[in-house]
């Protein structure tokens, strides 16, 4: 078997997922939402199952969406995207990487990577044949050292991949930043890879900023969208990419045969998605916030060192205030298992020695009640 | 951009349905059927779009689903499969298939494949970094060339990988062939990866024998089905992999990063279609086979030269007989240019230069109206 695909583990989420149940505890670990997603989004893909046709859609996705994905760039970020030649669906945003980093890397070529990391980018892009090189950000500010990253681009770089919003330490990069790292990818002529699934789920009058909006990067940038994070419905796995039509095609081709296509009842009821007034997503951020400062709050009270969380479904709380003694995987099994509560280790996002050992992650995106819970249990048990 | 990838052309399936559509013809090209799948399973999904939890369902697909997959094996294979270590959920069969060759490929290993070849296993093989063998079937009769499919076999091979009912060709393998296959994979020590997804569209009184059921196979074969083909649903891309649990550990671990799940309502709904009665799969293959008689036995009335179709959606025509002066490509877009009809070359399947030109492949899997039409549409122009 594939030496690098059996060294892994089972993912963090799916670990703590199970764990979770085993224990019949409440689950702030990996990230899906208690609300069941818009009717009319849902109703739409119920429909389309009853009197649509379910059969191959085109390779690229259904017209309807692809048409959505462009006007929602614009509508949003003030892209001007042609949804024919630069638009592609995808099954989830997980599928879209893997299109990129294969159809992108040829072996040997150098990826720059930043942790804390999304679990399925470095196993993906050694898979791949990449060859990466990681710069860490460190808690609790998660400031983009910046000439470790300079220092990390060379002329075997290909592309950077980073999340923003980001997750798991919910940072969300502004525009000096990312500034600073477009200047470095037009210097050594690279890609940016820019998973923005967490688009619309951020807070405090922040606003997101696509890398694709910055000067010299519209062509360099690839953009990943998920209606599954956008609408509060993450098992339908239904992502898109937005690229240059150069770097469309490598992309498109790698597609073709890693899952072919996309349901189409989920790309229709996407596209109804994303055609939702623009309160839905100020609802949505609104609510996310709330939510937000529900648990961060109860946290802090409980004792815990809360650190900001300006997007993403997540919180991330230094538990050594509590007195425990212990690492982050300890933590984390311990209130599953003694509190009822999950949350993830942040080490797991790591993979350098050097990560931080002592931070869980924390799911807010649920019912208030479930949210609740989950405090009474941590209030009762430390 | 990687250069394998970027070297490949679009799939042959979405340049002749483009065509298609552009030349308002009738596709009998890609396979896929103008049947709208059982109301019962579309049901069964339509509900839990409205009712159910459309988060992450597990990694490995949900628990229904699974145990159907492990039931509808002893129920039509007599294999007695562990639903939870032996059983995976995928997004569509081509899924399934990059989950196994990135799981059990490591870079170098040789990997057997027989031609035609259905479009995606070069590309993905090549991509994973094995080293294809090929071995190629001759029309009219597409037997197996043992002595040539011994001599592909040798102390690099990691598996083989075929399809049985065959695309394009519909082969059907019989027990014999698929003896001498297992003895070599026996001899080799290697896995052989079955792709079945045509398992219920067989004719004639053949039955499908999976490769799984013959002796010394049981741990050393990989299946793959789809609910897309049996339930003529071929937009819902759900697969499903069988395989022992040490190889299934290697593929798994490859899925959580290539689409991580599926979308739990169509898991529904696929494993209330692997319940249905015998009745359905038989039903199933009785309407195929009556449509593949109608299309085939109009062609040979037209003057094509028509091969046996003992299984799959499509049956294979020889044009020379009609007087065509030209390839098979110039044939399929002859015919949908001038004839309103569209056919897929079979030469596509084929990596070879010596790949037969004068075959174009036919789909059958239409109402008759359609099959009709094209039938009407054809005599006409010839
Ligand atoms: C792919 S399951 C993980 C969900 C998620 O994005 C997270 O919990 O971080
Ligand atoms: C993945 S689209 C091709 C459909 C099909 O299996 C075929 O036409 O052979």
């Amino acid at each position: 078997a594939n030496s690098t695909m059996t060294a892994l583990g089972t993912t963090v989420f799916e670990v703590m997922s199970a764990l979770a149940r085993e224990h019949k505890s409440v689950n702030l670990g990996q990230g899906f939402p208690d609300d069941k997603g818009p009717e009319e989004v849902r109703a739409a893909a119920a429909d389309f199952l009853l009197n649509g046709h379910n059969q191959y859609p085109p390779m690229m996705g259904i017209p309807e969406l692809r048409q959505a994905v462009a006007e929602h760039a614009k509508r949003f970020q003030g892209l001007d995207i042609d949804w024919q030649s630069e638009v592609l669906v995808t099954s989830g945003a997980t599928e879209a990487l893997g299109d990129c980093l294969f159809g992108l890397i040829e072996p040997g070529d150098e990826v720059v990577l930043i942790e804390p990391l999304y679990d399925s980018y470095l196993p993906m892009v050694r898979r791949a044949g990449g060859v990466p090189k990681l710069v860490r950000l460190e808690p609790p500010h998660w400031r983009l050292p910046r000439e470790q990253l300079a220092a990390a681009f060379g002329p075997k770089t290909k592309l950077i991949l980073f999340n923003t919003p980001m997750n798991p330490c919910s940072k969300v990069f502004d525009r000096e930043e990312l500034s600073f790292i477009a200047g470095l990818c037009q210097q050594h002529d690279v890609y940016a890879i820019c998973d923005e699934v967490y688009e619309h789920i951020i807070f405090d009058d922040r606003r997101h900023i696509s890398m694709m909006t910055l000067p010299g990067m519209r062509d360099r940038t690839v953009r990943i969208g998920s209606a599954g994070k956008s609408f509060s419905l993450t098992g339908w796995k239904v992502g898109y990419v937005t690229a240059a039509p150069e770097l469309m095609k490598a992309i498109a081709k790698t597609h073709q045969f890693m899952t072919f296509t996309t349901p189409p009842n989920l790309q229709w009821g996407a596209a109804t998605g994303l055609r939702l007034g623009d309160g839905y997503f100020s609802n949505l951020a609104a609510d996310m916030q709330r939510k937000r400062d529900r648990l961060a709050t109860a946290l802090a009270e409980i004792g815990f060192d809360v650190l900001p969380a300006h997007g993403t479904y997540f919180v991330t709380a230094d538990f050594r205030p509590l007195g425990f003694n212990g690492t982050d995987e300890e933590f984390c099994r311990h209130i599953t298992v003694e509190a009822g509560v999950t949350a993830v280790p942040v080490s797991a996002f790591y993979q350098s020695q050097e990560a931080p050992r002592y931070f869980a992650r924390f799911c807010f995106c649920k019912d208030d009640s479930t949210l609740d819970s989950a405090i009474a249990r941590l209030r009762a048990h430390f």
